[in-house]
């Protein structure tokens, strides 16, 4: 009986038209798949009031304003940083939490820069007109690079915005964002990072899960909190069940247009190589923690990053030595190529995947020293990273803006002085530890008969290179810093400070083997691309998005649980479910309540929703994202997605994978019962101060 | 006034004639060394003692008789793969120690054999002799196995001890080693982890250090305590300051004969991809032990003994990656093949050094799958391992036995049963992790598209693989495994268990590149290192010791501290001192006190030595090693080098590297004061029950 009934059940329902899949962008929002599925029907406001109360972290995140008095909600591992660089031996807001009660008690971030987006512009023709056909690959590239970097001029100009133009289809079109920034930002809010990533890294990426992972800061303009024209409303009601819910975040990076030869690049020898690095990484910044609380302290927030790409990676790679998943994509690959083929108006096209595939070569040969070298991958301390930018500012800005590299152009001069000014605390031994063992790794990767190997090193190990680096640099002070920058190319030719020496000494092959990327990978790859993007509007339609570029995207789709291991997962946690776990585990890190919880269990209502699921698109960056429902109220912020979410980088697939976010009644519920912060939890409902 | 005195003294002072280096077989001490420098003529009776009392763990680490009734002392982290196999849930040993008051308290240790040393003797002629010119190179390796074989079954037979021929300098000189065997091997003291591994890996490989490294079990015979022919004397007064010491244990494996190219070879390839998979497996199993408890206590002793080796690896690839260190070698060697050039009678040498230099570029090729197959590198779980040992006994032991893989001969098929059919405990999510992770590895090193992956993988991914061989095994069960091994090659064709059909799929790929290895590599790199071996003897006389081999060998040295960063670092540290620092740090991991020495404190006379440094060589097999003085006494037990002995793998120096040991008055201090086993102390002061 129940069989016969499936079987007409499958009958009668339609072939399912469109999966929730997609990072939309919001000058191309799909219309057209929200109407036929869920019909539901957006207006031009609609998006246009999402776009511009969603706001992105410069420093690799997303997050959206909660009220008209610039409050700004993200999630506690994008305030991670800010919160470590405000924290120190004696007060640290990592692992005790932080709530300003009053204005005052805002405490400035350091570094921290906030971009909104308010404008969108298609430059395609302006910039692909640059480029000729008789140009080698490096006058391509320059050519690109030119108009690229007038048009920002020009924009910046006109608008007094920020400017930067986007490559989107790996090189198809070119859009222009013009972003209102920033730059001070202060803290309101933390939890403990002990319920902020309750489960550490065993539930890291899983589900069922209990995280507030919540910051709130704040944005001023003129010492005062900046009046926004936009923010969303909030919803003291969880999502439920079946509910059609948005995403409206920054996810950074996803490979799903990639050929199958540039994804079977990316198995065999791109994540190799970065998890090697991540798994070194890992290993080095645990074993400085081990040295005692302090270290581990300053070690944290770099542990906590690495650690977590570590496991996105891995799971990443899985993804890519999964036959299925690769098979999915060598079919896609073979239809749309056949379809290319037997298309005349589209042989410009047919050649483009073998030229990806031969260009992957190139790039396997040329990634490792361009990482080390133009990466600085071999120099990971800040004070080398202070040094190069030092040494090339006084190079760039001394040439007309079109000459210059991309990132010494007018447009992001205050970003760059920002962040070589920083007054982030550094720390002597943390910087060697971490120098050193770079070193020693760049060795091991370039080979220690490289002749710029022989170069840096100088006749002594690399430990003994980074001893002296460490103990004889004048970069740890801000104020030479401001020296050497304001005294351009002379002060830098003048300076005796070994990181300078050091960046001084390797800038030319640095810049040699980023010339012969770009020119060799990186301006072919795009010219591909493009083609292989044309082919695809032209067989598939133009009803698609282009692969994540850290700009602003819009997804969507439903809360729903999955089943794993032959359970169901329901789509949502509740408060006490986290009081539970811990228990079982003895309340042994990383399954720890901190105290404040523990003391205050009695106060909370166990049954409020905690974090719940949902089968909207979405993918490192969209870290922060508010989720909001059909009205346009935030029900959720995002911040995860589930161990079977790792393959969307390549390719989606929402029978398992699920966006994973916290409910917006556990955020209210905890700010009031457990952190005194009522204040904080009226100003988010109210919208307003 | 100083600085002529000092130049005086200079001149004054004869050149030194000799170092304190050398890891000397007990066939040919320095006898001359240690009269010229140290006028100390040590009887035979001297050394054969010492060799007799001296035991090695096969496990992999050396130890010492200390009673005649068959105590024997080693480190802790030599037991604590026995501690952790003894431990369930409920009872933690690692954690917790163990004191067995009686003997019907002491514990049977889980695989642990020992071996005591009791004959040695030269079988060059022998073994060299079956090797004929006129052969392949597949021929010589296989006629150099059959009469290694054959020696070896003889020996056996007429003395019915444990045979093994034992390659020394790099294939110059086979020597026959008899031991006497010890199976019944039983558990009476370990103190907690927290004190044997106090600073954990902060404090690993360095000093000042406060460690109880030490650990006592019992060996039986006919379920008795066997009476020993040989033990040490207890010295109950420490070693002071300036004394000459000796240490008679198993270093495992040093590289110091090794020409440039060899060395490059493990610069650039050898250690690179070692770290890289020890990075991994440190990654993998913290990650598996921030589970819970239970989860940290299975996988603890791997956890230790994978973070002890990249430590260790680490500082020996810093030595390689140090222009000082490779200068030494390339001077030294540039000094030989000059000498060699020069004279007629080397002429067959003179080739040597390119041969080894040519030949590591056939074992970098071959190396990654080698490891990865024959090596069992791909399949991280003990149950891989328990299926391709059944699989290979079914075919090796139906042959004779010249035509046998050598870890097939009837010599060794007693510890080949024992560790087949050990009992100890196996974790289904440990041995899942360790064998989906070490999968992944397999993918990413071989290539995902070579065959034998694909026909491992096949259609599966790795974790879907490893999920479905954990699964449905049936090796978990000790019967079974019997059954299968008794059944023989039949019994293991008709098996349908997934592991051992898994072992079978490979076993051709595994056993063709362990034939290429062997043929191309292994082979005539005995050949070209015998030649320059001969060299060295012609050149720098006999008076030289071989690489480590695991084999029993002696060194020499006395007690002094050194030099570092500016500061003097004496020679000894107190009881007192671990108090000290684990007070410094809040008595945190891994400087927490247990609470035994908390609580007994104030019985603890704080001024007892407790570890210290002297300038003997040693390597790593070298931990549990005796360290005694000239009338043979045990005054210490040796557990580590500090972290600039970790170039002894490559180069000897004594300019502030040390071996590290636990000096004897704090066993005794601790077992009376700490422990209540004053029993067991009165047993080693007195050398009986």
């Amino acid at each position: 009986m129940q069989r016969v009934l499936w079987l007409a059940l499958i009958i009668m329902i339609p072939t399912p038209t469109y999966a929730d899949e997609g990072l939309w962008l919001f000058n191309n929002p799909p219309l057209k798949l929200l109407k036929e599925k869920y019909k539901f029907e957006p207006t031009p406001e609609w998006f246009a009031h999402l776009q511009k109360s969603s706001v992105r972290f410069n420093s690799g995140g997303s997050g959206s304003f909660v009220s008209a008095d610039g409050l700004v909600m993200t999630n506690h591992h994008v305030g991670l940083g800010a919160l470590q660089k405000l924290s120190t031996k004696e007060r640290d807001f990592v692992k005790e939490g932080f709530f300003a009660k009053t204005l005052a008690d805002e405490f400035k971030a350091v570094d921290e820069e906030l971009f909104v987006l308010m404008e969108i512009k298609d430059v395609t023709t302006e910039v692909k007109g640059a480029v000729k056909d008789t140009m080698t690959p490096t006058e391509k590239f320059e050519a690109r690079r030119t108009a690229i970097a007038k048009i920002e001029a020009a924009a910046k100009e006109t608008t007094k915005l920020e400017a930067n133009v986007t490559t989107l289809y790996h090189g198809n079109q070119y859009h222009l964002y013009l972003f209102k920034r920033y730059d001070d930002v202060r803290l309101v809010f933390a939890p403990e990072q002990a319920i902020a990533f309750f489960g550490g890294d065993p539930d890291n990426f899983a589900f069922p899960r209990y995280d507030l992972d919540v910051c709130f800061f704040r944005v001023y303009e003129d010492g005062k909190p900046a009046k926004v024209a936009n923010h969303l409303k909030w919803s003291e009601k969880a999502a439920q069940k079946d509910d059609l819910v948005f995403v409206s975040g920054h996810p950074g990076h996803t490979d799903r247009l990639n050929t199958v030869a540039e994804l079977e690049y990316l198995r065999d020898i791109g994540f190799p190589f970065l998890n090697r690095r991540l798994n070194r990484m890992e290993v080095a910044l645990t074993v400085f923690s081990q040295q005692g609380e302090e270290e581990e302290r300053q070690a944290k927030d770099m542990l906590f990053g690495v650690a977590n790409s570590r496991k996105a990676r891995y799971g990443g790679l899985q993804g890519l030595q999964d036959p299925a998943v690769m098979a999915k994509k060598i079919e896609q690959e073979k239809k749309l190529r056949a379809a290319v083929e037997s298309n005349p108006n589209l042989k410009d096209s047919v050649q483009a995947w073998d030229s990806v595939a031969k260009l992957q070569k190139v790039r396997g040969k040329l990634i490792k020293r361009y990482q080390m070298l133009e990466g600085g991958q071999g120099f990971a301390s800040s004070l080398f990273g202070v040094a190069r930018t030092l040494v090339r500012a006084g190079d760039e800005f001394s040439q007309p803006i079109e000459k210059r590299l991309p990132e010494y152009n007018d447009a992001s001069k205050e970003s760059l002085k920002q962040k070589l000014f920083s007054k982030r605390p550094l720390y002597k031994n943390f910087e060697l530890h971490k120098l050193a063992d770079s070193m020693h790794f760049m060795v091991e990767v370039l080979g220690y008969n490289d002749p710029i190997v022989q170069k840096i090193l100088a006749g002594k190990s690399p430990k003994q290179r980074a001893d002296e680096l460490i103990a004889s640099s004048t970069l740890w002070d801000v104020e030479i810093r401001k020296k050497l920058f304001e005294g351009g190319k002379k002060a830098i030719d003048e300076s005796k400070d070994p990181f300078i020496l050091l960046a001084k000494l390797i800038d030319a092959d640095a810049r040699a083997v980023r010339k012969q990327f770009e020119a060799e990978y990186d301006e072919p790859s795009k010219q591909a691309y493009d083609k292989i993007a044309e082919a695809k509007f032209a067989v598939e339609g133009t009803n698609n998005y282009p692969d994540a570029t850290f700009t602003l995207r819009l997804s969507f789709g439903t809360c729903r649980g999955y089943e794993e291991g032959g359970q169901q997962i329901p789509f949502q946690t509740e408060i006490g479910g986290a009081y539970t776990k811990a228990q079982a585990k003895n309340n042994k890190p990383p399954f720890d309540l901190p105290k404040s919880w523990l003391d205050r269990k009695d106060k909370l209502d166990l049954s409020t929703p905690f974090n719940f699921v949902f089968a909207a698109d979405s993918i490192g960056g969209n870290s922060g994202s508010p989720v909001v429902n059909r009205a346009g109220a935030i029900v959720g912020i995002l911040f995860d997605g589930n161990i079977q979410s790792l393959v969307w980088d390549f390719v989606w697939d929402d029978k398992q994978a699920r966006s994973v976010a916290v409910c917006t009644p556990a955020i209210t519920e905890s700010l009031r019962k457990v952190y005194d912060a009522g204040s904080l939890a009226d100003e988010i409902v109210s919208g307003k101060r």
